[in-house]
């Protein structure tokens, strides 16, 4: 399956599984292929409010595009909610962080399995 | 031109004015053909944060399911936003009104030309 493929198909899980947790909840159109990329998902529920960029992965760590982090934080700020990394990693299921546990490296923004585990957050 | 391309169109618009406006907006993926029809784009600003109901009519009034308003109230009550109609007036531009000025009527519900310069709201 392609990548393309999976991801949309990770975006349609999440989409799911926040909707079973009581949140309203949208695909964002053209994510992924558009310009202006500001997130995969749009959540919302009484008073908390996440900007979801959703990711796949079959290795132990997850590696970001600074730029893409970037718009995330610059748009979730300006519409008022609170960034979120979704991270599917295969076989270990969804996990889930501030884009401020990622790590730098030369490679771009970086979190294992091991980091998200321990600094991750639940919905 | 076919209305879905019209609508898609006016959607297009509006999420630029917004932007232009200051606010952070997406579109909404499958509005106007999955089963979950909660609204067409969302938008947020500090503390002013809509679920947006796009239409567009060639008409001095504009007709909606009943259905469609349900909907839309309850998506955004759920994610904690606040509903937002807006109507393009072809060659009279952009209205905008809370869903509760719409008038209940054997057809559906109804906001005439008339009544949203009278009742309506700017961004």
């Amino acid at each position: 399956m392609a990548n393309k493929q999976k991801g949309a198909n990770a975006e349609r899980e999440l989409y799911h599984l926040l909707n079973e947790r009581g949140f309203a909840c949208v695909r964002v159109a053209g994510s992924g292929m558009m310009e202006n990329t500001s997130c995969d998902l749009l959540a919302g529920k009484k008073d908390v409010k996440y900007a979801v960029e959703c990711k796949v992965t079959k290795n132990n760590a997850k590696y970001f595009d600074p730029e893409q982090i970037k718009n995330l934080m610059e748009f979730s700020g300006l519409f008022g909610v609170t960034p979120l990394i979704a991270i599917k990693f295969n076989r270990k299921g969804w996990f889930f962080t501030n884009p401020d546990n990622l790590s730098k490296t030369e490679k771009g923004l970086v979190i294992s399995l091991e980091d998200i585990r321990q600094k991750g957050m639940t919905l």
